[in-house]
């Protein structure tokens, strides 16, 4: 594609390089610093290592002054936020815990100091037993206890054993969360078959461990759940299985004799009619329309244009988007996704993900040309450290035009000048994530209009997080195999929406209609004096504890950002709305201790805040093993300030209710899995600026 | 396209050709029927003439019976149905009145007769008062009354005069319903500039009519309305106008200068970077892989097949839709198109259209290659009668495949078979009406996917129907220019869905999800024993009377056809889902007299009833001007009756809440105003049948 012109010739938010995260891990590792580090390639819990290194996003003010004038003098000094976990840190000190630090400015030099980032959390610490999977085997060791002395049972109950080894024909799987307020770090152990698709083959066999601490020495096995049986040892277990007075699981025919259900290998059935021949394809004969500074990571398109972010947490981020000439938004960026199980089972019962934990970002893979993205789309790569190294992936985001199919305008008419179409185009930025740690796709797209809109929509792909079919699990999902099930849960994926409408001052619209009732003077006997019509209220919300809101019975009005003192030419405050999409839902389920404050956020479809860069998230990779008190209380930030002509920020949910079916095997489909939100002008233009498109056609009537 | 192969070589569902109708209306004009036609090219409102003459479907029995082996001899015997218009019966035989005739077997033969067709209606006859406005010009008689005599009073008002000439610099506009039972026949006329986009430069200038009957003597000016001055004569508002007490608006500049901003004219802004080229454009480079066979309006794709109906009411229908050789529907067709206003002038407050009054089918219009549907679409031609002849379209429906750029399944994991993806095609079937007496236009698109699901798509576009703006208007729109607005309105779209789910037996399936509170055996004190999660609850609704659903609060849960005694290989039962999309609404008011009885499908997301030749639609074309005593009475579907394994049938709907804004002008934009629901498998297949897919790829992990 063409290079991309941005407004400012350096990305504020753009990732760390390679080579600055190994310069600040030098850096870090100076006994100086007197952080005792391991490098993390050997460290073990009881040592302190660097978790993480990414860069900290400059505060909005600076930003904002340096776009204004984007003078090499006036960009904002560069920080790095660095992430330490301090198994090593002795019981004087208060004992192994996690360190947020501040580290700047950037480059590395006289000037550079550390400190430790505080401000943005609502708790002091960030326990120990909230951490990371920054050691991948962490669990081996203990699951190695008992699993060996258990493998003939194993093998006559599963048909699989697990013994540390490569060839294991067991896996383990965990839930979460960890812990309710980091005083513990416990897990529910659910044991797979090693085959393709290995979340569709829970073997029914469950251990709830104990894992609290850095001394391995401490952890243990706290209880053994096999077909409902409970026991608390391992040796209780084996009585019972020894004594024959262990009941059984039936057989499980279906799990053995054929895993091809669980793989994407084409069945073997016909072909369908004409399948043999390659589908439509979009094709730019004339050359792309967008334009890439894959450098800068800046995207412009018909008037759009957008800076490009990236981090561990949640992958890709939108900054500084503008459409013909003017910010529409500071920052459009997935805050955290949600997914919580309901289930019979000890595993399912006990699971609610947020995925933010595992590195959403860093699950991101490359993407498959062609599949993924049409050909035609342009790859943009991102970097995230790891602290086994640096990944990076060439194909993490992908961004293409693409023709709707359909007219953005069009009226057939008879008066000169009525008669015509404006073509629909949009242009898409995606970036797929595989969450590792389990099993499901996320696929984010944002789309922009020719008209001002822009549609954020989520899709979903992947496996389910199967358990084990029979008739006691009937309220919790469906079969989808004689003794698989895909389990009930919901999904909730939070966004952050920092429109800026005409400058960050913006207040909360809420426009709804109601029924009324009304008298007209001209109206007679015939259909009666009165009337039942619908009627628009407009009213600013003017706190914020009045700004957690779900969208309208039967959407009877919505929600928008305008900004009262800016006034498009026909005396309407210029706005932009939030408009429900696909699957406009929250999570079913309130006050479960699971997910008691740690995600708030999915209470609402949308709530509106002052916008704050102490608040720069409504959530943190260790939320989910927090539920009781976490990093980030998203309630807290509704502390009933006044959000009026204010800098405002939008917490916007997608979702799914995810009520499992045959037709999730092997994989769920994206085109039901799928949730959207529309961000569109609202009387922010005086009239429909698609209009200019020159991709249009204007006919003499008929 | 390549020629499609269809399950039988007759479309039971197609339309009369030309000459069939020339026959009818032959056969139908011998003295021997006593009908005393005239031709309607000549008729008066006092002639008795042919309204409408078009194909009647053959029952689903006799469809169904045929279907399975399709022998000539099977053949159901074809039928045409008649309306005849008779404004010359006289009092004795019970006064003008409208009747339909059921006229057949066809072709025009010895066997010939024909009846009169009252089983489908709810009330014996058709009032004429509720008649169709087969007489273009029926009103302008009554209004050149009074309009003439005004002519100096509306120049120096509206700078424009109405003589009943070809260059009247005012126009027209009518509210409707006309009727509430058929007892007159009465509008609120509205007068607009006449010029570009008219419906946008309305001059707030009102009369109320009265033109019930046959005979044009009796018809008269009931009221005259100006800037909220009410006037029961011309003489009583001339005498105000002279005499200097009449109120007059303020000027309106914005609406004389300049009429471009109403017009799909490019505006004079500076091109958007690089949309001097042209944008991406699909391209099969092997050839189409969709076959269309025109003469029997035959499509198929991908393992699917439809028969294309059409007809003058609510245009294109889907007939017999198979996918992978199994009907899923025997019918998927549009019913009604309600568009309900709100204001404070006589006109917008009283107006509530029923689109089929117009002819939704005789309202589409050839579609903009490359514009309206892509380059390489195949377009299907549909003829219309009109009783001033037949009207060919031959770009009446299209058809395409498309790329979603999306795939519709994908993993990216580590064992082998895991990693892949498959592509999202769809084929998408288009039809555009825009309903000539007003403005709007919608865009029907039914989307088929590759794993059987279906998604019906409508969206809108065209001009607003504009009101007067001032203050007293705020509650009832927005202002889109000075002194105009964009009235706020509700549209609710109903489509018949006759799903038939592994045969005609199927019950409605009530899936919702709630919180439960339980105690769970192997959990302890770290977390409690008691769990909060879902639970999902399965129910059979077993009659009509509670077959009148919403969609559950929070979308918990959903809707589906199922056969319970057809269990697929995990022992659901097979069943089919309807899904809600885009703007999952109802209509906002209940019980407004305009709407009284002839829309209250309206109410609902979806009802389900028994499936009955008798009830073959929700609506029809006199529906609108009888809100008192509808013709259909879709509440009289709904008698209690039992709905487990029968026949059934699911209105649904699609819809909009139309609050207007600056960006609808000119025209609204499709891709807001859109609105759609899915049919989609549950637990129809074993498994995702989109893996059967060629266009795919399965990759080894990286
Ligand atoms: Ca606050
Ligand atoms: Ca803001
Ligand atoms: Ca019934
Ligand atoms: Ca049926
Ligand atoms: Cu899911
Ligand atoms: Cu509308």
């Amino acid at each position: 594609p063409q290079p991309a012109k941005a407004p400012a010739p350096v990305n504020l938010w753009a990732s760390l390089t390679v080579s600055e995260t190994v310069q600040i891990a030098e850096w870090l590792n100076q006994p100086s610093r007197g952080l005792n580090l391991t490098s993390a390639t050997t460290a073990t819990t009881t040592d302190n290592f660097i978790f993480h290194i990414e860069a900290w996003r400059p505060s909005k003010a600076d930003a904002l002054h340096y776009l204004e004038s984007p003078n090499q003098s006036d960009l904002p000094e560069r920080f790095a936020r660095v992430t330490v976990q301090q198994g090593g840190r002795s019981t004087e000190e208060g004992g192994p815990a996690v360190t947020d630090y501040l580290v700047g400015p950037l480059p590395i030099g006289e000037k550079t100091s550390m400190r430790e980032l505080t401000e943005i959390y609502h708790r002091p610490d960030i326990p120990f037993n909230a951490r990371g999977f920054a050691i991948p085997t962490e669990l081996t060791s203990l699951l190695m206890t008992y699993m060996p002395r258990l493998a003939h049972v194993t093998k006559d109950l599963f048909e699989g054993v697990a013994m540390g080894l490569e060839n294991d024909t067991l896996i383990a799987g965990a839930s979460g969360p960890l812990s309710f307020d980091g005083s513990f770090r416990r897990t529910w152990v659910s044991w797979r078959r090693n085959v393709p698709g290995p979340w569709l083959h829970p073997v029914n066999f469950f251990q709830y461990v104990d894992f609290s601490g850095s001394d391995e020495r401490q952890w243990k096995l706290l209880k053994i759940v096999y077909n409902h049986q409970i026991f608390d040892t391992v040796e209780e277990f084996l009585e019972a299985y020894n004594t024959g007075t262990l009941r059984r699981l039936p057989s499980r025919p279906d799990q053995t004799e054929d895993t091809e259900w669980t793989t994407r290998h084409r069945p073997k059935t016909a072909p369908r009619d004409l399948d043999h021949l390659p589908g439509p394809r979009q094709v730019s004969f004339a050359g792309l329309r967008f334009r890439v500074n894959k450098p800068l990571q800046y995207v412009s398109w018909m008037g759009w244009g957008l800076y490009l972010g990236f981090d561990r947490d949640m992958g890709m981020s939108l900054w500084d988007i503008r459409f013909l000439g003017d910010r529409i938004a500071y920052e459009i960026s997935p805050q955290e996704a949600m997914a919580q199980y309901a289930g019979n089972d000890p595993m399912q019962t006990s699971t609610a993900w947020l995925d933010r934990f595992f590195g959403m970002g860093s699950a991101v893979r490359d993407m498959i040309p062609g599949y993924d993205c049409p050909y035609e789309a342009v790859y943009l790569p991102a970097t995230t450290y790891t602290s086994l190294g640096s990944i990076s992936r060439e194909r993490a985001i992908c961004v293409f035009e693409h023709d709707t199919a359909r007219p953005i305008t069009r009226h057939t008419g008879y008066h000169d000048g009525e008669f015509g179409a404006v073509k629909g185009y949009i242009l898409t930025v995606r970036s797929i994530s595989t969450v590792g740690n389990y099993d499901y796709l996320v696929c984010f797209d944002y789309m922009f209009h020719t008209d001002g809109t822009i549609e954020v929509r989520v899709s979903a792909s992947g496996y389910l997080q199967g358990g084990f079919w029979e008739p006691s699990q009937k309220g919790y999902g469906a079969a989808i195999r004689d003794t698989t099930m895909g389990s009930l849960h919901d999904h909730v994926i939070n966004f952050k929406v920092d429109l800026d409408v005409v400058g960050t001052s913006n207040s909360l619209l809420y426009t709804h209609t109601d029924q009324e009732v009304v008298e007209q003077p001209w109206f007679d006997e015939d259909w009666g004096k009165t009337v039942i019509q619908q009627k628009i209220t407009r009213e600013i919300i003017e706190t914020e504890d009045k700004a957690m809101l779900k969208y309208p019975h039967n959407f009877q009005g919505g929600y928008s950002f305008v900004n009262q003192d800016e006034l498009n030419r026909w005396d309407a405050p210029r706005g932009y709305a939030i408009h429900p999409g696909y699957s406009p839902i929250v999570n079913t389920i309130v006050g479960s201790k699971r997910l008691l404050n740690n995600a708030n956020w999915a209470r609402y479809n949308l709530a509106v805040s002052r916008r704050k860069d102490t608040e720069p998230t409504s959530s943190s990779m260790w939320n989910m093993n927090l539920p009781g008190l976490p990093m980030v209380d998203f309630h807290k930030f509704f502390d009933g300030e006044n959000i009026t002509q204010q800098d405002l920020v939008a917490w916007v949910n997608v979702g799914m209710h995810h009520l499992p079916q045959a037709e999730d095997a092997p994989n769920t489909r994206t085109n039901l899995a799928a949730s959207s939100f529309f961000l569109t002008p609202l009387n922010y233009f005086d009239a429909d600026v698609s209009m200019d498109s020159l991709n249009a056609i204007l006919l003499t009537s008929p």
